[in-house]
């Protein structure tokens, strides 16, 4: 089996370490998605960064070297896929912030997407980590929308988190069960 | 209404010259897929293109500057998204043979992808146009699939396409209207 992104290096230094407290939420996500196709439970992958190339050299023939590029806004989110034949779309944020999450952390394009996915009947989520206080949050696009709709504010608080998202567990394997959280959903839809 | 990478010119373009013959697969697909979103038809996108980066530069606190990067060999497929609540995924190839399609124009990575969007119940796909001679298809992953898994040639033949295939027609507007391909599909399953 192949790990991308040296996620078998994480896997092994886990078994030494015991401690998986400091994985960040990419690795438990990635980690995760892989025991869910591993299983064939769900397909679910992380996009490419979008990246604004500027200057190219092609030193020789075949090959292409980007002399100059910059991050771009991501205009969608980070992971999509498809569980029980259903679209998944999700962004997932950490913070160390322990009272809100900075809607900063959520770009005008990335709010858009989410619209779409949402009125396309897509299951569309935020997994946000609150790192000081060790809890990580699933909280549907329905209930991010609304807050925006409804707020001024400029973070959403963490009562809000409490009120309307899921917690997610961190377990053993898989690190991060959010599927779970959607088996629920699609039950009672 | 925003459109993305220059699209808005090159309708501009089309509207001065009146023939379109010289558009791009990848315009037509991005210029039919805007019109889908426009008139709440589909969501449908394209992915960003996968870099690798190997040297980043920060001039200043906030801006990183990428001095050296790669093109990565793409894991997945060029479009994504979700129509009638279905998931939709392909990859979108033009050729310049007038006979049979390289295969080489996918890759390994892609095949695995194709195969798992197939297995979760996607709707996967790739839309080929044989530039010389004006014709562009639709082939469902299950029969690209079939045809590798069968042969060991190197491309697929024009013949397969004409066999297995769905005819994409080229219209004023929407420009490559794929969805009444796969409203067809719909229907039948």
């Amino acid at each position: 089996m192949n790990y991308p992104n040296g996620i078998k290096n994480k896997i092994i230094k886990k078994e030494i370490h015991y401690d998986n407290r400091g994985m960040s939420l990419e690795e438990d996500l990635n980690i995760s998605n892989l025991y869910y196709q591993d299983k064939k439970i769900a397909y679910i992958y992380k996009k490419p960064t979008p990246i604004q190339i500027t200057k190219v050299d092609y030193p020789s023939r075949n090959k292409a070297v980007i002399k100059e590029a910059y991050f771009k806004e991501p205009s969608t989110t980070d992971y999509n896929g498809l569980y029980k034949g259903r679209y998944i779309d999700f962004e997932a944020k950490e913070t160390n912030n322990t009272s809100s999450f900075p809607l900063a952390n959520i770009h005008p394009h990335q709010i858009n997407h989410i619209k779409n996915i949402n009125n396309n009947n897509g299951i569309c989520f935020l997994i946000v980590r609150f790192n000081k206080i060790h809890k990580t949050y699933l909280l549907l696009a329905e209930d991010f929308l609304s807050f925006i709709e409804q707020n001024k504010r400029k973070s959403i608080p963490l009562s809000y988190f409490e009120e309307k998202a899921f917690k997610v567990e961190e377990k053993y394997i898989p690190r991060l069960d959010y599927l779970k959280i959607i088996d629920q959903l699609l039950e009672v839809s």
